[in-house]
């Protein structure tokens, strides 16, 4: 018998006054939702971004990963002082944050012993109990502890990192999409799309986005869907509306 | 005597799945967030980006607009079946979902008498008691209610929108910020940072960010206060330590 695969959901929570104030444009965000869902069929139902403050990170990691199957945070895992993601972690779970006996011996092979300072040093504390996500391209780790995965905010850091959760994660159901665009205005097809998606308001999530692309307004229908069957059954219903209002498909 | 300002937050509330699944990156949060700093003297507090589902977004609604100053919202607020942000804000504040007359004149007018099908005069319903947010690019309009602003999700007919949110904003201190980008690596400076930062703790925000430039790491150290005084003494401060630890500053 086949096993039966769950929905499993995730909430993404970045840390970080840059991102909040406008200053950084997050990367991270799309980033791990895709990753999570081609590689892990894990979807995102919630992200958050907040400041680098102890009490607010430590309220809102307990907040999710009571809610989500996982939490993956970003950012305040490095050696400078606004870096407090480790400690306001063991806050949130009452665990001792001290140093990780694996990770402050990589730490310390990676700079060598006389250039192993405080700063460094500080990268190997973590929550007591937490287990490492190994970084390829600059020594040190994230981690894991409960449910929650901590991530550096560094885009191209954590893009090096993110293959190493895969063996704390428990797969789900895949999410399949499928997208048709079409040059035509929203509330030309709205009436006609709405019934669409409520015959398979259970199985697909179609969403509707305009675009101007080339002069030109369009709009881009994208359909959700962990059934693949259902998702071209959708798809097939779309092309016919199309043709239908004789709208043009446009080809990308 | 000179009238004291307070300090007043925001929160943003991104709403829609095409965001949450990384299918679209975000653009509105890093601008929304300036533009209410730079404008109002505003600052964002918290973002969180959920799905399409009326229950949570009414929750969000209602939890945000208790907690902060204004909330903001994007997405939801156009003719389809998935735009659901203004039926979801009216059944969050327990108000009637219906049309609002300035709003229906304007899209009837835009669209002229025989184009106005129901796809567009849905974008006319609006919570009861809902000011209008004017759209000068393509008419639909946005909406205030209570503490809570909707806009759109297209980026570039929020931006032409935004200034007509300022009528509905109390001004509040605007936060000032000095950048140095200096040629280390972030332990290097950790420590004596730290002793900088808790000597302004109160009234300066020092952030460290490491980037990477023309093949070099560097630290970008951001400080960000209400007062420009104490501000010009912090970047005296970073531009000492730099000069006693031999570091570069790099000019941009």
């Amino acid at each position: 018998m086949k096993k039966k695969i769950k929905k499993i959901n995730a909430s993404i929570l970045i840390i970080g006054n840059e991102i909040l104030s406008g200053r950084t444009q997050d990367k991270n965000i799309a980033f791990i939702s895709n990753w999570l869902n081609s590689n892990c069929g894990i979807s995102t139902d919630e992200v958050r971004i907040i400041p680098d403050k102890e009490k607010i990170i430590a309220e809102n990691i307990l907040n999710l990963s009571k809610r989500f199957n996982y939490v993956f945070t970003t950012g305040g895992i490095g050696p400078t002082h606004d870096d407090i993601t480790a400690m306001s972690i063991s806050k949130a779970f009452d665990v001792k944050y001290e140093y990780h006996k694996e990770a402050f011996a990589i730490l310390e092979k990676y700079y060598g012993k006389n250039k192993f300072n405080d700063g460094r040093r500080k990268m190997a504390k973590m929550p007591r109990g937490a287990k490492l996500i190994y970084n390829p391209s600059s020594a040190a780790p994230g981690f894991k502890i409960k449910n929650v995965l901590s991530l550096p905010g560094v885009p191209s850091i954590l893009i090096s990192m993110i293959d190493n959760c895969k063996r704390y994660l428990v797969k789900g159901l895949k999410v399949h999409s499928k997208t048709i665009n079409l040059y035509t205005v929203e509330s030309n097809i709205s009436k006609q799309l709405e019934s669409i998606q409520k015959k398979y308001k259970k199985s697909v999530n179609i969403g509707s986005y305009p675009f101007f692309r080339l002069g030109k307004i369009g709009v881009s229908l994208v359909s959700r869907s962990s059934s693949k069957v259902l998702l071209n059954k959708v798809d097939k219903e779309l092309k016919t509306l199309a043709l239908k209002k004789k709208i043009t498909i446009l080809k990308i």
